[in-house]
């Protein structure tokens, strides 16, 4: 699916940033380069931007995200960029004769948002528009926002001046050629927006609304921009998989952290290795005497816990997540899990020789490995069995394994945590397999 | 698809096996339901069955499969089975409107085989054929064969006299509603054979011949009966996933087993169980002093490892695979593992407490978990890679692992192999992890 943006705007009101709009970064990420990538996600596989104010500039990042994403970017020079934003449209008219998605490149969304244009079919001169239906939206400025009003899934009336309105214009197309001939109409010297467009097809029924409750924000002015930035790391935060530890403590540090770490040159691998040798360094200083060492050890273990989540975190937000890096991650944790608690066991044997220990050493371990060999294949079963209606399963995850550690450590109480997870690691992958079994 | 079979026969040269030719059990299991069984692999899921002799027994037992299976089978009488087959077949005119799966009750085959046929398209009129296209093929009965004689995709000529022949009737149509007027046209006093059917239809260039070299079989005397089930047995040691020592030692042996195994009533979640056990008393006899339960506690631990192939075995052969049997037996194996090099750790901490000895069992426990965790993310990663001409990498398993424990243990060398096992399966899977991160 073809895809045009139009990022021709001067951008004034974020101009302290020091870059022409579509080139500022937000969490390291060019606002042109996100709108792209999100709208890749939902399918757009061709590009046409439109460039105007420092248009040699944009021209110039897009030829090299281009390469570097292996796609197509056609950039269309608007030099009447000053003037209003459907003359920019207009400029991709001999290039777009089938529907095509039609974005603002600063505005960003969730990829989910634009997805639900992409299965619509449309009659000629039809299009579609996604429309917030929160009007209590606290993202958007309410004071700039266009407004819609929608009735039975159209267009009633759309301008930023609406009294009677019940949505937001998330700035979402998907449009057919019609557009342009609607354009056509509104040139002279009036209102030549895209809003304006709008007006004229919702007059003859054909512009469809599309209601979304989805992330979308239009990154404006300074005020937006922050709002942008907490909203791209709050979403970090949603993990249907996060355990309590994760939710409650880790994830509000690893974000902070991240947030940081993704102005820094480093990968998400060499974070995942970073963490990995804090729990290997962890895990040498419970194999020394005494409590300090110990309680150094703990706090080291758990900071690389939070520090684990930085990888995943980093790699959403630069787009780099991948299945190798997942996989990198999830051994390394394996390894670590087992460094700690072989630790903690040799810790306790220097004390006293005793075959319990051993055993409760060992058991530990393997209960560790255990819960992270079922979930694997436990979540690919269960999967079916969640979505026909039934219930998810305890997940007690790494976060909880490791701030139980770092409790035993810190409360110099490394025998009753060995138990307890040796006991809780084991009867959970036993109760995982009664339930298949039961199946 | 519909499918047709025909099961109306005496076979009054397998009669010694004292029942009805569909009902004999062969590995456990009624030829009729391996026909469905294989049928409804290869995406058949309606059934037709004509019977004849014995017609009440058969009837019943069909009744019993299609409530077990939860599929449609319409028992179809032919009182007069003793007269050639072909009449059986017409039997099922009024039920047939659309092409249909022809098979014979006693005609064992591959899935494949089959799968073959389901992606045709008849013209009205046409019939296709599996044919084998091995004329050497050791399976066949030449005395009794019914021969093919194949000319550009085409049946040429068909019978059991035949002389000019390059493949042989496998049993396995799929066939128009013309099959039908091409039986109507032999009936009469001469043959009214389905072979005779084939023939009309062949002259007139309606007979295609679709080749194959995949499995089948033509259980008809006591000698194929034997050569069926050496077969059926040989085909469970063609597992790709299989290492060395499961290849050459451990499937072997096993088989022979699975062979008892499917006639005794145990499921093969048991036969997981009792190879778990057999693990567990093996590390429990590596814990005691001295060589001589360090010796039965190897051989207890290989014999284990030899009847974990059997539930896999017993599964394919009942027809009893599931995914949460695999995972089943999957769990068991790591906690089985895990046990006996815990075990080994004992044994030799008894003699000398040792920290490098400790380090050396965690590392070996941790290395073999590792592997195994591997193992599956690594697969499945890989599987596309190699689907692109790749290499595989090195796959070494539970066999492996277990036969260097018996080793270890008979040498009374445990040391060395608890070195062994905790540097090879650590370095395989760093390996593995580098190669992923190669990509």
């Amino acid at each position: 699916m073809k895809c045009l943006i139009i990022a021709a705007g001067k951008g004034s009101r974020l101009r302290q940033r020091g870059d022409s709009k579509p080139l500022v970064p937000i969490l390291g990420i060019p606002l042109i380069e996100r709108v792209i990538r999100d709208a890749m996600e939902a399918g757009a596989d061709e590009f046409y931007v439109v460039i105007g104010y420092q248009g040699e500039r944009v021209r110039l990042f897009l030829e090299r995200l281009a390469e570097r994403l292996a796609i197509r970017i056609t950039p269309l020079v608007n030099d009447d960029w000053e003037n209003d934003n459907g003359l920019s449209v207009l400029k991709a008219r001999e290039h777009l004769r089938e529907p095509f998605l039609l974005l603002m490149a600063d505005h960003l969304f969730e990829p989910s948002v634009v997805r639900s244009l992409t299965t619509l079919t449309l009659t000629e001169d039809e299009i579609a528009l996604v429309v917030d239906s929160n009007t209590c939206n606290p993202l958007v400025d309410m004071g700039d926002v266009t407004r819609v009003k929608m009735e039975d899934g159209k267009i009633h009336d759309i301008g930023k001046g609406l009294a009677d309105f019940n949505g937001f214009d998330t700035g979402v197309f998907l449009c057919s050629p019609g557009i342009f001939k609607a354009l056509e109409q509104t040139k002279g010297p009036g209102d030549s927006s895209l809003s304006a467009a709008v007006r004229i097809l919702a007059a003859k029924g054909h512009a469809k609304a599309i209601p979304t409750s989805g992330f979308w924000i239009d990154v404006d002015d300074p005020a937006a921009f922050q709002k942008a930035e907490q909203a791209l790391l709050r979403r970090l935060r949603d993990k249907p998989n996060d355990g309590p530890v994760a939710r409650y403590l880790n994830r509000p540090l690893s974000v902070r952290i991240s947030r940081y770490l993704v102005h820094r040159d480093v990968t998400p691998n060499q974070i995942s290795l970073f963490s990995f040798l804090c729990s290997l360094l962890a895990a040498g200083l419970f194999m020394l005497d005494g409590y300090i060492t110990l309680l150094l050890g703990g706090v080291l273990a758990q900071f690389g816990s939070i520090i684990d989540g930085c990888d995943g975190e980093v790699a959403r937000l630069k787009y780099q997540s991948s299945d190798f890096g997942g996989w990198f991650d999830a051994v390394l944790d394996r390894y670590a899990d087992a460094f700690l608690l072989f630790g903690l066991t040799w810790h306790l044997l220097a004390e006293q020789t005793n075959g319990w220990i051993l055993f409760v050493g060992f058991m530990a371990v393997i209960g560790s490995f255990m819960l992270s060999y079922t979930a694997d294949k436990y979540d690919n079963l269960m999967r079916e069995r969640i979505r026909a209606g039934g219930k998810a399963g305890l997940r007690i995850g790494r976060d909880v394994r490791v701030f139980l550690i770092f409790l035993g450590a810190a409360a110099n109480m490394v025998l009753p945590v060995l138990v307890l997870i040796a006991v809780v690691m084991n009867v959970e992958t036993l109760r995982r397999v009664k339930m298949a079994l039961d199946g």
